[in-house]
Order: structure tokens, then sequence, then C-alpha cells
């Protein structure tokens, strides 16, 4: 028989203690602002959802969806983002209202774990969305608001890496026309990294060595806007010339923002295997080796909710950017504690009003139920004995 | 074959559409202020619990938990309350700080549906818990915060009915002595507030006509401190007169807080079958039926975690609070909406750069990504029209 728990939690879950509470809030208190001075607008989503509708759309693999059945035998899910519900928002409640929509949300996704490698199955997500604008000015407003957002929490450095699903595509496409299965496989080396892995595959292709050439020149698409010049070269068809001129396009508007700085470009960028349709991006911080943020553009997910608009947005991971952040938020919120007994608890409670009344934050303690006062004061910043008898005990 | 589910969502599950989110992000902002200056501290838990640890402890009724298998085979639960989870942290990470404990929450809580009745089978709760006191200077703490808290919302007219399951089973066992059955029979038709059912129950019981008048006089125990002498006369066992005791003592200390208006007593209250152990109050406001807040002593909850602490706290229903302030905390979150071209963009960057150093809310918007300029622009108190064609279209 298993052993009994009592103080587990389920595999990826974590408390959030008080220390680490007040960082997240500052950090999201910061992201919001930012996001509500660009016009944005929050809203919230329920934390199940059908599997038929949002499950289904989500940009999540099938098995790290936590599932569940309710008593009509519909599959729930725990949602795994937050774009697709306010797809399903946008399509049925918002339809009416005049586009572009700009929306925004804070809220907890679920992503159900196999094994316990400190990855976590709930984590918050702060993010972005618009929808119905499908120029580069879009785009560019996710990515320059994105960036706003990531300075105003006070995180100095970091690198937006912008590709283009498109480009990608398009390129392979020219040069293994009707072969899907290799055009598959490259985009799923791509997904996962692994550029050994995709030079190695490239090779054994039965192609010509100028086509392979093009293949194995993509992955060195990447730094500044320079690599414009050579992709533009690389790509000859009409799609693979529209993504460069949208890259191009929105490299001028974030400079036209003033944040071109913290981008950079990655034409062999994937982000996701088939949920962009457009410009996609991820972003990092040095100190930390997981993705801090991504997004992105995804014509096709009104389209699946029947409305025809495109979108794109962004979303940060909120725990992740708190450890980027490292002790730079660092903000002590400190609290007095005024210390009473039966004699002087009245007074107490007034002492306490006045403090309050000053925006500081007071707890009244009766001394009798302190067991050790000492440790216990330790807790506050300031303490108010009005015991009489020395209770701080720190004299 | 069931219909396909496209925009529909899960039983009793509700999007948060911007403008009641504004109106709730208020509110919880005010409640929030208010527990943060009486020195509490924030905290979370996990959405996902083990049924085994909080979800059998918790104060919800089994069929009221969302359920669902993890891959080892264990039931997770979605939480159904945040007091469960908390004791389970205080008895597990924090058992070393000193006590008293002074924690709060803010969270989205979870009760599986029967019928689509109305009722939310999501909804987020702000509380409070006071866990390592046990005086009723702890009671009276949470009490007066809780009435602190809801009218820093701008809530003017509430009331909160306080009760104590100490001085309901003290006279039900003394009149009943050996008789669980009638015992639990009347505690189930007071949790139920069938006040017809408990007096014809009473009157089938074969006990002398002195008793079933002190089981019937029970239910006029309520109003103002005056009732307190008539149980008094009714509670002749010590276990009853130590509930008065703490009772007296309690509205003592909630006039010297100042917020004894705000308190009625009802001595017949039950706010649930076995889960509170001393004092247990409920909220009420004039113009919404149902439970705005609720709370009580719950000394049982922390000892089976193992850990030997009493503990006291709220729970504030946040959406039924934003209905019960109802117009009163209307927030216009209003935003300029600057118009731009591609000639005009990056002045329009500049000028809502500018703007937003002000404190405002902008919205650059490129005309030519808006199908209905005149709608759009409604939806913003001011525009800017930097294209220079009039784009406003309302002159």
């Amino acid at each position: 028989m298993a052993k009994k728990l009592m103080f587990e939690k389920p595999l990826g879950m974590r408390d959030t203690l008080p220390f680490f509470y007040n960082k997240k809030e500052n950090v999201r208190t910061r992201l919001t602002n930012a996001i509500e001075s660009f016009g944005y607008q929050f809203m919230d989503t329920p934390l199940l959802e059908y599997h038929e509708t949002v499950g289904k759309v989500s940009a999540t693999l099938d098995q790290q969806l936590f599932k569940l059945l309710d008593q009509q035998g519909h599959t729930l899910v725990l949602r795994p983002d937050m774009t697709a519900p306010i797809a399903r928002v946008a399509a049925s409640q918002l339809k009416e209202d005049a586009f572009p929509l700009r929306l925004a949300y804070d809220g907890s996704v679920f992503r159900a774990q196999q094994s316990e490698a400190g990855k976590p199955a709930q984590f918050e997500q702060v993010g972005t969305e618009l929808i119905g604008d499908h120029s580069s000015y879009g785009d560019a407003e996710v990515i320059a608001l994105l960036i706003e957002s990531l300075k105003q929490t006070g995180l100095e450095e970091f690198v937006i890496t912008v590709g283009h699903i498109g480009f990608v595509r398009s390129l392979f496409e020219e040069v293994l026309p009707q072969n899907n299965e290799a055009v598959e496989t490259l985009l799923e080396y791509l997904y996962r990294k692994n550029y050994v892995g995709y030079k190695s595959y490239v090779a054994s292709l039965s192609i010509s060595e100028e086509a392979k050439n093009s293949l194995t020149a993509l992955l060195r698409l990447r730094g500044s806007d320079a690599v414009f010049e050579e992709a533009r070269a690389l790509a000859k068809c009409q799609a693979g010339l529209k993504a460069m001129n949208e890259l191009k396009q929105l490299h001028r508007t974030l400079e036209q923002y003033g944040v071109a700085s913290y981008v950079q470009f990655d034409l062999n960028l994937i982000s996701h295997m088939d949920y962009y349709t457009g410009i996609l991006f991820e972003g990092y911080a040095p100190n930390v080796g997981a993705l801090l943020c991504n997004g992105g553009r995804y014509d096709a997910l009104l389209p699946s909710f029947e409305l025809n608009a495109s979108a794109t947005g962004f979303a940060v991971h909120v725990e992740r950017l708190v450890e980027a952040l490292n002790g730079s938020t660092e903000i002590r919120k400190s609290a007095v504690c005024v210390i009473v007994d039966d004699q002087t608890f009245s007074e107490g409670v007034d002492k306490a009003n006045l403090l309050r009344s000053e925006n500081k934050r007071v707890v009244i303690q009766h001394a009798d139920q302190v067991a050790n006062l000492t440790a216990f004061l330790k807790k506050y910043e300031e303490v108010i004995d009005m015991t009489g008898k020395g209770a701080t005990g720190d004299e």
C-alpha cells in the first residue's frame, strides 16, 4: 500500500510563501501597469474549459493537458494557455465590438508533468492579445509593449529574438518541393534546437549541393538586421520575400518605438510546431536558462472559432521573470507590532489605528498568546510594547 | 451524438470581461490593502492538491469536489477552499516560524455544480488565517479586520452575524443526553435554516415540556448582546457558560475596535456541519441574497496536520461583494487613442510616450487596420487624429 500523504503536493505543484509572493506581486503590478498604459484591457476566463473547445486548439501537447470528466461525460481541461480561451471570448461575446481589440490577462496555466524534473505544472502568465490588426505595426506594438513591460519591472539585460515561420517554410518548400516528410523533419530539428541533427539530416538528403547549402545557410541567419540581406538572397519565392518584407517593416517600426536595441533576429527560430503563422519571438535573460516570454502571430486561431480575424500577442512567464530579476526587486514589507495585555488592549487599538492612518502595517498582539515572544517580535521592524513588562525581551 | 461544442463553457464556469474585471480588481486591491494594514502576509498555494491531504479535510461536500487522477493513480482535487491548503503549509514549511502566524490569500476556489442553477463552479475568495492564537482577542481581530476590509471597499450597509457552535452543542447535549441522533438532526435543521422543521421535530421528541421549551427558546436568541442574558439562563453546563463568556469577551473587544455596530448575534447559527469549533460568523448585505463572507474558529484543522495550534479566519466572496457594491465602485478606465498612418506613425509614438509619462493610457492605432473607424473610436475617451484625413469621422 502506498504511504499516507499528508504534506505532499501533486507533481510540479508549488506553494508560494509570503516572501516570493511579494516579489511576484511587485512584478505583476509593474507588468500590468505597463500593459494598461498601452490601452490594453484585462479580462479573465475560467480555469476549466471543454477539451473540445479550447483544449484542442491550444498550443499544448495533448499529454501535457490535465483532463477530467464532468457529469455529462464531457472532457474538461485545466486551461493550458490563455490565448485560446480569449480567442473563444473574442469570437463570441466580443465579436460585435469594434476591432482591433486590445486584451490582456494575468492568470495561471497548467502543464501536466510526467516526472519530477523540477518543471512547474502550474505557472502564471501575464500577456496580451491584439486581435484584428494584421499589419507589421500590430506585431511591432506587441514587441514594443513586451520590451516596455520588461523594462518597467526593472529587468535591464534581456534580448527578444525574432523569427518568421513563413520565411522558414517558404525556403523549405522551395528547396524540397513536394517532400513534406523532409520539411516536417527539418522543422522538428529546429523546434528542438538540435542543429547537429539538422545538419546531418540535410547531409543525408538526396538533393543538390546548392540546395544543401541553402538549408545549412539558414542556421547562420542570426543577429542584427544585417542578416536580412543574406536571407533575401536565400528566399527567392514570393512567400519568402513577403516574410522578409514583414521583418524589415517590423524592424523599422521597432526603431521608431526606440526598442530595436533589445531585438535580435533568428531566422531559424521555431517556437512551436504549428501554431504561429507569421513572426514569432522568444525572450531570454542572461541569468535564466529557460524561456522568459514568447509570442507571435497566430492568424489561424480565430478562424477556428469561426471569426475571420488575425491576432498577435505575447506571454510573460511571471515566476521566471521574478527569478531573472533576482534580488533587484527585493521589497521589504515590514510591519509594526503593538504588543498588549488586557489592560492596554484598547489603547493598543487606538495606537494601531493611528499608525495605519499613516500607511503603516500594524499587528496588535496580546502577549498571552505568544509562546516565544523574542522569536515572535523578530518578525517585525518595530515593536511597541504596551505591557509595561519589557515584553520585547531584548532590553 | 452530442452537438459540437465551440463557445460553450463547463457548468458554472464564467468569463470575466474587462468591465467586471476592473470592478473586481478595484475591490480586490482595497481588500488586500486593508488586510496588509493589519500586518497579514499574503501567500498562495497550488490550484491542484491531493484528495488525501487537503481534499478530505476541507469544509466541502465530497460531491462538490472536482476530482481527477494523476499518472501515479492519486486522486487530485481542484482546491475547494484556501483554509485547508494554508493549514498544510503552516504545519509543514512554516511550522518553525514564531506563532501566531497572520496569513492571507486571494485565490480561486472550486465547487462542482450538479445543475445549471446559476451557481458558480469557480469563485474568488480573499481571506485571512490567524494561526496559533486561541483567545477571543484573536476572534475579535479577525472580525474587526473583516469589517474594516468591507468598509474599505466602500460597502456601507452590511451585518456580520456571530454564533457559537459550542453553545448550541452544549445546550443540545444537556437537553438530549446520549441522544446523538436527535442532536445531529437538530443541527442539520439549523444548518439548513429550516426553523419550521426544527420546531416540529422538537415537538415530536419524547422529552419534558421544559426541555422542549429550552430547544425552541434557542431560536429566539438573535439580536444585540442583549440576548446574552437569556442565553446564559438556558446554558447551565460548563461548556455552555464558557461559550457565553467567549461571546461576551468577543463583544467587548469588538466595542474596543469600534466595530460592534456592524455585529449581530445569532446563537442558532450553524455555518457548517462539523468544521467550526468555536465562534462562527456570516456576513450579508441587504441587496445580495447570498452569503457575502463567512468564517470562524476551527481548532481541529491544524491538529489533522499534526500541528497543535488553533486557528480563526474569514473569507470574502469577491464576486458577490462586487455585486453588493453595485454601481458604487464603478471606475471608468478611459484611454486616449492616437490614430496614425505610415507618415505619422513615428510622431504618434512620441505623442503616446509623452501622454503615458503623464499616466495616461494610450492606444496607437494605424488607421488602415480599422474597418469601422467611427465605431472603433467610440471606445476611447479622447482621440488624437494624426492622419490629417479627419479620420475620427465625427466632425
